[in-house]
């Protein structure tokens, strides 16, 4: 078994109705998460290498992984690459408002 | 000294415009941090023991802490008791939408 493959293991995304509101505020409390979510809203599909964060490889998979397990992106594998996606509909219909108005004020709070 | 002057310390509480949007989303990613934001909506200054949250007061008072530094709440001594305020103006102004939009999808999540 390929190294890669053993490490990762299948990708767990809860279901939309299992997406708890506490678990999306401590997912957008960091400001790497944050940005990557930033990133997201204005450009649906990346790969995971092509966000403007910087931090190590490990440390980045950490952040995808608590913002996956939270609900808040969705990542899929595709030949050697994992992309990544907002649930941004899921999110606005289970917590109207919640997502865009978190990310407006940090854009306004960055400058 | 008394015990409880000592151990106290002066309040801290950021100014308005040093509050961190990251801060409060951690601030409210916690039931019990949150329970105390939705019973300051409906109620506008609580004194501390009066919070409908099972939790020792030690915990508690931990609980206050972290809104308070986040500059979620503000407390204030009067004769024997700690009063606690929302510093909902702030936060609207500051962040529009936010502590809103959050604790309506919280009380919508919990039913």
């Amino acid at each position: 078994m390929a190294r890669s493959s053993k490490r990762r293991g299948p990708l767990r995304h809860p279901a939309a109705t299992e997406i708890d509101l506490l678990d999306v505020l401590h997912a957008l409390s960091d400001p790497t998460r944050i940005t990557i979510v930033r990133t997201l809203l204005a450009d649906p599909e990346r790969a995971c290498g092509t966000f403007p964060v910087e931090v190590a490889p490990s440390t980045l998979s950490h952040h995808f992984k608590v913002l996956r397990e939270a609900g808040v992106i969705h990542q899929r594998e595709e030949a050697n690459r994992r992309l990544t996606t907002l649930r941004q509909a899921e999110l606005e219909n289970r917590f109207p408002g919640v997502l865009t108005s978190i990310v407006d004020a940090y854009v306004a709070q960055q400058g």
